[in-house]
């Protein structure tokens, strides 16, 4: 039975991508906060000694807390570098993705479109968008497909709070909602259902069209 | 009943999504060049008379016979000019996309590293990528998606022609193999069958991390 | 004596260059619409008879009158075609670039992030721009240099039509003010009288921190 | 007079840059690994307490050795977080840049293309860009000028070690050599020296046509 571990499993989008693969008789592994904190090193070497193969890995957490940058403190930059670069080069270096696998990374729309409201995520986010690509290069040679999926506006409680009025920000938005969870979820699993390979070392905006650059 | 046409659906990609969309109860239209030649724009109006609306509708259409630019004629130009973009902007400024519905673009991994010998395509199809672009805003008011993929090195009959060695040329993919046909058509399929709206106004690499640019 | 043409040299940023070139004793030719109107093949083929070779060559073209999408004619789609990629085309096809000299293009900053206003020049400058790109893997052998520039707003008879309130939109930059053609002039100049020839191939924006996509 | 603070000032593109303002009549402090090492914080917390102000900065630093990434501990991680990113935020969260004044990075063209020799540097230099970018929307306010240089393969002690063959390397190059340091240097002066300011938030690749990606 093919196996699967998703970081951040529990809530948001990763429950969301947990959830679709169970439909598909996938034996997931929704792994939230407790069972692994990917902003500490120590949480994530502990929880990589049970969980060191799977045929599905999908790297996904919370972003940080908005911040101005004056503001941002040397402590803040290295949880949060833990949190979303660190913790998740740890688990590559020491799991073992079965041949034929994915790799999933849920990271942003920020990457492409930094903002100064999530300056910590863009930063660090776009440093394993580089490792995630360089990776895949590798991790092709065992037909291991890797694909960096890069959300916009989802409606996850993050968004409820990072947005104070959320029903007037919809109305700025393109398609004049935002995403579902749910979109992601089956997005995720309708790739590896069709088994498509190929979609590999791409970073795919999802976004409802709201990206104002032209890739 | 879901409705599509497929542009260039007689042969290589497009067939493989005229395919895929008919294994799932979509009435296909697969379009072959004598339905209509994007090349002319009288045949792509005469088309529009007979098939003015449709759910789907893929983009998909041939590229030109590499020509190093030197030698490259203003007829050249001309014809594919049309071909690669007026073509499709006339179709797009002319077919109703119903409420709800689909645009894919196949386009090419050369909008974004362009090469020599397919310079007219790099050309054109990155314009028409421009056009899709801005497209997707306005379509997405009406729930529409616009999906542009853009292949790389697919197993098709133009690419037997355009590479001399295959073999030799599969050893230096990262996937140590062409991409399949069928990859795109079930991808496009599942976003489909999945109901996935919110993927719009992005360009998808689809080449095998084969690309070396970040995103 | 180096030798420069440069083409809507009479007015904008055409003209900004030509002064700032004028004034380290480049002897510049400042072609106006009367020289060559690149939206006329014949008028372009006409004015490579009598100018063949050059140093420098600054290609550079006002844009399209702002039209919707839906309103675009065939005609508008050819004319524009030809003012902004065919006539360029024909020239660098024609033209004798000296080794060791320059090839400037003034695009602008739309065909990273296009706009549904300028959607014909979104296009069409974008699909000039890959043509450049891979002109300039071999121009680079005759270490000739190409400098694709792309300007966003810029304080020209152009930009005064375009937007209806200047003042207004001023005050939503992050310079809070417009960019002025001397700068562009003045940076083209310094990348001449400094020598430098490794910036080849490059695609610089030009916009006062106005863009928001990362590079 | 016009101040400058050049890291990595004693040597390579650094160096060069230094040499270049200080022909220019600029106040050049070019700071050495012993005035900064921007991988230790409390060096460059030291730093500051001397250089909390100037009217220009280049922000500049050498690369990590290059090390597979199966093989990169965590302590090297965190010392070149710390080169290559902290180190620059630190400066740049309190060291006044005088209204009018000019930041430059030096990154690297692998922040677009990146490559597994040199995953690290792609990764922090990618992350810092992204603040950069951000920033400069805010320093625009003050007139303060962000560019981003983006070295290809230049001709520095550092390429001498990185490449086997530097001979054999330059043949694969378009321009068929090596950048020269000089040229940044003069690039750098030039923008300063004609008062160029509104190329701000801008990545300018510097690399001799070597890169692929259009952009």
């Amino acid at each position: 039975m093919t196996s699967a571990i998703v970081l951040g499993g529990s809530r948001g989008i990763g429950k969301a991508i947990s959830d679709a693969l169970k439909s598909i008789e996938i034996d997931v592994f929704a792994a939230s906060k407790k069972d692994i904190d990917t902003s500490d090193l120590n949480s994530v070497r502990k929880f990589l000694e049970n969980h060191n193969q799977t045929d599905i890995l999908v790297l996904n957490t919370g972003g940080p807390v908005p911040k101005p940058f004056a503001t941002i403190t040397e402590d803040d930059w290295k949880l949060y570098h833990n949190q979303l670069f660190l913790g998740f080069v740890t688990i590559l270096q020491n799991i073992k993705i079965n041949d034929g696998g994915y790799i999933f990374l849920i990271s942003s729309s920020v990457i492409k479109e930094p903002n100064a409201k999530l300056i910590i995520s863009s930063a660090y986010r776009a440093a394993f968008a580089e490792i995630f690509k360089v990776l895949s290069k590798e991790y092709a040679q065992k037909n291991i497909s890797c694909i960096n999926i890069a959300p916009g506006p989802i409606n996850t409680d993050r968004t409820q709070e990072l947005i104070e009025n959320v029903q007037e920000f919809e109305k700025s938005l393109p398609m004049k909602r935002l995403g579902e969870p749910q979109e992601i979820g089956n997005f995720v699993k309708a790739i590896i259902e069709n088994k498509i390979k190929y979609l590999s070392g791409v970073t795919i905006n999802f976004d409802g069209a709201n990206s104002n650059y032209i890739f």
